[in-house]
């Protein structure tokens, strides 16, 4: 199946709504564009950054490979879908600091920042928290100090300082498969200290949102509309049989973003697609990586499904926000 | 696919049981028949009650919308297969009491007695417990005291009194995903007081039926026939990847059913199709409305899959009681 | 060590507050006035309950024997401090069911109501709930229905009938060391049935008063004052080494017990001496029993000690409520 | 679809290497080969034992039936992939003790030693411990003492005597869904009596082998090769949904199976495809029996899939090795 | 204060009954008779064993050190109740293997059969299993192998051959605070293969006797009386503040000690004292050393107070056969 | 009991070692200095510090009301054992941050860096984190941002700038009584942000130091020696009957101190006095403040005993030093 013709002009993958659906998002026909063994290493590729890149797109891939080894790869695309990934994982140099090793990488993010693309994922190192590398090119990368003490995971920089500083939503964990979870703000003047922490969202109670109640997360980093920072993330349900991870959309203020002003209380998407719901851990889906394009009032977003593939989602931004304003909770 | 011809002339749904098939219970060759999304606002329609009313059928369905706040919609039907589902949630009105609000409702069933259509549901009342409310229409609800203190689950009422008194199983639980649970009858003279509490079937050993060796609720409400009351129920066994639910039955005493005469050791159904396998909560098969039709000898039970969506299976009553006798624990 | 002077005209046992102490209420200086061998078969006598009885005073104890089965057994003392409790539990008769059989029998509850004196207690059931029975003699006991399906502890019921029903608080449980618990207040016209089911009290947050929020519940039956009923109830908060039990007190409306209009956010007691501290449970203080003296202003509160002895404290009622009052939360 | 003319000649069933596939280890390509209701009983058939007999085959299989009562029926094949089942579990009469009695039994091994077919199986005599059986003909099967103390699960025999004693690989566990298991290895004199217990493999860190991090435990009966025991073992990883089982293998020591010459990294298969994904408990690979033919350099090797229905894969032995030994731990 | 007269013309240390007491086991006036820091290295001294020599006693001592680390440590005494405890830990030489490491020692006991004197403990060997030892002479000590995988504790022998065979009750545990544990018997031939595992005693239903209702284990050797083997054991209830573990004694069948004849219902001893109470456990009275004199009709027995020092307690044999056969489980 | 002559002349309180004690630290005759009810207002007054201040001392002190609010109080004192301590906690003023508000407040430490006195303590931020202040003269307080997301406690400033910047010992944690925990360091620029994040000490293995092997967190601030940073911290060992924290000591390299150059294998003090075994939480030695003298060689260090009081113990620094390097793991 193709892209549609519609998206060929589009600055960004693209595929018109399906008739008669009156989603607020809509997945690719032809989902999952990448497919667990999409590389000879690869038990599964899922939870990836993208973003503009000379003409076409960049990314940076979780791919376990077949020990189960989490890592993040580079890819490039030409239209977004179609995807070359390393088939190595990245080597990092020195950043701002010595210290760069960690045990595993997973879970990474991206932003632009000035002159610079700006890396986070959730690094080991005596446990989960958050890794920082910059690279100008997608081939050499500079790893940086980790943002926090362990334990921390999902650390989304916004693309743009705020108020002078560098500003980075995370969610504090435990080592484990954390049963808690709330989204904070922290600031840096320099990307090496932060500071400033305060709270953002947290879980919902269980009658009013329950798809949201157990834990929740910053997904792909924030884009800034006229309404504040549109912010997608997941939000997790404890059911009997696991947890299932659903995603949603808040709008944060764009000079304070600890402010929430408007959070939705459905989901926008959840897994209810069989490579949302079958595969290493079913029932995910797993915001990890946007492109948007303003002005074309158009993102495209991607995620995991069910931790073992990456799916694309499409919508129109006037009507997310319009969503989410109009089922604030 | 349609309907067999035999079922048109029946007062239930019915398919006859599919050639060279020995399963005492059969499903409905187009499962589900209601499907998560059959109501713009659902996330999954699932574990509901069925009941003939005007020469058709009402339903009471668990609406679980798209924030998963779970609720009950009112339902009709003139085959009971193909339904039309109230869009918005059964409001109530005060019944035998000024108190009805609950935070949430899920897993009605329904009887009818005497001249009211009782409907009892999992109620959020500072954690679950049972909601009950009667109707005469299925347009106007009248909300009664809770029968016990929270934490309950599973109450089903008996649709006719039992020595001059209403009868209800419930199962006692905790606030959470109770890992334990057995099924008690109780008294009320007037649906407000309850009493006269009695254990009726505990879980059994492992080693004896292990899909019943964790925890076991009632299913739909019992059918009166010759050998006593027929009670359709849930087993859940405890696997290293969650709970799996169960279908089996029991045949209780007519006039004391804290007496259980026979107890299938085998269960009747289990969660082997995709629908009831791959959902929101896979591997459950959980048992919630019936139909059926003594004279025909016929059952129509209606079951949700997987917490996603409901099926139908059939059954012929005096099949049921044979296997039940002939594999009682 | 002996009475005061004082004691010898009060209604009930009394000792003046100690000389320099600005406490609330003060403990009895020869506690424990029951020992953990103060029969021959028992390993800890404790969570007892008194009441005036024929110009003295009866009892009924938790004794657990050396083989650490629970019951309760009748006593009876002249002064209130010192009694004889008889070495054989409590055989129930039939009251108003056929149903007397318990697993065991422990923190039993009195009052008397009209002509007969009510015990309630935890009753093992199946799990524990509410057992019920009924005396005019401490002689002969008559058991009824437990109040309620399981799983129940802290059942107790109000001196008198509120609106014309029998009226009793109680904290559903689990089936173990329950780490929650609110108190909840239940009806019945009858003592059979019983419904209209309220939430009354739950657990505070940890950062306004974290003695009491793990769980709580009712201690001695609430005493009816001109501002309402005054009901001592215990406190738990969960240390990393386990729970530590304290009291305090809240003043319930008169006519609708569902009311909470005072409740201390400090405790009233809490373990402090060494036969609070250690025992077979240490750091337990849990007010069980209550006499009171009205016209003279005062209680004397019996409480179990570390789940093995039974302790006195006294008190004014008129600086109780005060000190509620002043300290509510 | 049918085995390839390949394997009419060879002595095991066989199927060459998809065109195209990379694979070390490739899928039979009409798995499963035993489906769930392969036999009237059976809830499903899975974890189960082959090895060759009579010009033919013979296998143990677990057979839970519908009370998902878990017991081992004996089958036979002519060519390894259609396989008789008996109907009805094995009847074990006396071997070297008048113990024969067992709860429950499961996941089954067999080896040829001298003249004997051993049989070992997960065994409930108060718990999970090592059942022992022999059989000269898959009739008559005689029953010999637990070879330990429970809880143990995973009891696999060398198919021959090392330094003059039958040795045995095994997993202590606990009485559930056990989170920890390593491999140990103990010897026998007689197959009644057990000593000399060493640790031979351990739980891979999680950052060098994920899949392999919560537990593992021997697959079918060591294999003997120039380069030592071949040993297929089951390795799981504890997800946020889950218990995951993938299979790798590891090189024995040929005289002190204690010494781990090799042990792969990556997993040589883990669950991907729907049989394996969906079933009773999801995603779990289970290897249980091995046919191998070294003059072929071939081994067909069974596995459980989904704990519902078996599996077939195949792979050339000096390819095994060859990977293991260049992905060694 | 001393040892009675009594005492001084006795084969074991020896006080009688205090005046007025109707205990059947009587502590030592002057407990603990070893305390924590009894030689210069310890932490702790407890759960210790003691045997006749050489015409004193030897003892074999848990001294856990101030790293807290756990050994055993040889000791000798004139009367058994002063005694000179070796600084330094056992240094094992090999016995019939030549594995002699371990990462932990704990809860020894000692039994003689024919010339050698046999050593258990609680060995540390990838978790807790029973290692195994001799000596002739309390200087130089034969390390064997262990008795049984991992996960063990309380291996007890028994002082003399059963048919011909060494015979060993143990308790199988996991790598924790084991909330669960049965007691099993073993056989062996040669002290190295271990087999013919039978359960013994499982622990009581909470309404029996709850202070065994959580674990069971063997204490010291067992006593050959004309009823049978007398065995000492303790028993462990789960209370909400942890563990308490009390004593009590069972009779076992002389030729198959599989078979209970009779078990104490009620305990023998339970923590009372300051000594049991209160120590870096608190709540514990564990029996691990035993001298009696059969002739004399009594035994000395040694235990642990609160993991922290070791106490001593008296009884006549036949008072303690009487009272277990009369308030038999 | 009076201090000792000697400790008149000295900086710091005093008292010399008891006569035949060989111990290195030992507590002072008249513990615990501080009692639970030292002021009006408390439940328990522990975990506190002190340092030298205007020619005598200032401490906090954590101080929990009787509605279990925890609070820090400022205290003063001539002597070091005699304490005034206020009875209404400190309020802060704004510091470096807007952000002034704590849930609660617990377990300060102190330093004086340059000209201002810094506090930091676990404070209750969306749970706990590590809350800064500082002052000049202990009677306004000026708070600070928060060093840490949650969740954190044990945060302990070095008393000097580490190469040019502030450093924090701290130890990651979770919500509840964290069953995990190792020490890390951090540094900051300004007292704002906070970066360069290290592991320093992890808890060890059980078999090594049990004492230290469930958790371990700094005590009060490191002490600048001839062989580098000399810091006293707690570890605690996870018994059945909850958890025992004991102290040891460490010396940190100067410049560097995430490299740890020796670290006590024993302890130097446990709960072994009955104001460390018997209060709120039992078996709790907690150092939380220091006064040293290095001219003296002499330090006076505070700990909380048994979360109830506060106790005093001595040492001489030169020995503790030798200590550790020859008891070193």
């Amino acid at each position: 199946m193709m892209l549609e013709e519609n998206s060929k002009i589009s600055s960004i993958p693209w595929q018109d709504r399906p008739k008669g659906s009156n989603e607020i998002m809509w997945r690719y026909s032809n989902n999952p564009i990448i497919k667990r063994n999409a590389i000879p290493s690869s038990n599964s590729i899922f939870n990836s950054a993208v973003i503009r890149f000379k003409g076409g797109y960049a990314g940076i891939f979780r791919c376990d490979n077949k020990s189960v080894q989490m890592n993040i790869h580079a890819g490039f695309s030409k239209d977004g879908i179609h995807w070359n990934i390393e088939h190595e994982p990245i080597v990092m140099e020195e950043g701002n600091t010595t210290m760069i090793a960690s045990d595993y990488k997973y879970d990474p993010r991206i932003v632009l920042i000035e002159d610079k693309y700006w890396i986070t994922w959730c690094n080991g190192y005596h446990g989960p928290t958050i890794g920082i590398a910059y690279t100008y090119d997608f081939e050499k990368f500079y790893q940086c100090e980790n943002a926090f003490l362990p334990f921390n995971r999902n650390g989304v920089l916004f693309p743009k300082k705020i108020n002078g500083k560098y500003a980075m939503l995370s969610r504090p964990s435990d080592n484990g498969h954390t049963p808690f979870g709330d989204i904070y703000i922290s600031y840096s003047p320099d990307m090496k200290y932060w500071g400033e922490h305060r709270s953002v969202m947290k879980i919902t109670k269980f009658e009013d949102s329950a798809w949201q109640c157990t834990k929740i997360g910053a997904g792909p980093a924030p884009i800034l509309t006229d309404e504040g920072w549109l912010l997608f993330y997941h939000g997790v349900i404890n059911t009997c049989n696991g947890f299932r991870y659903s995603m949603g959309a808040a709008i944060l203020d764009e000079n304070d973003p600890s402010i929430v002003k408007y959070r939705s209380q459905p989901y926008l998407m959840a897994p209810t697609e069989i490579y949302e719901q079958v595969g290493d851990v079913p029932n995910v889906l797993f915001p990890c990586g946007i492109l948007h394009d303003i002005a074309q009032d158009k993102v495209a977003l991607y995620y995991g499904g069910a931790d073992t593939v990456v799916g694309v989602a499409f919508g129109h931004i006037s009507e997310i926000i319009e969503f989410v304003k109009n089922n604030s909770l």
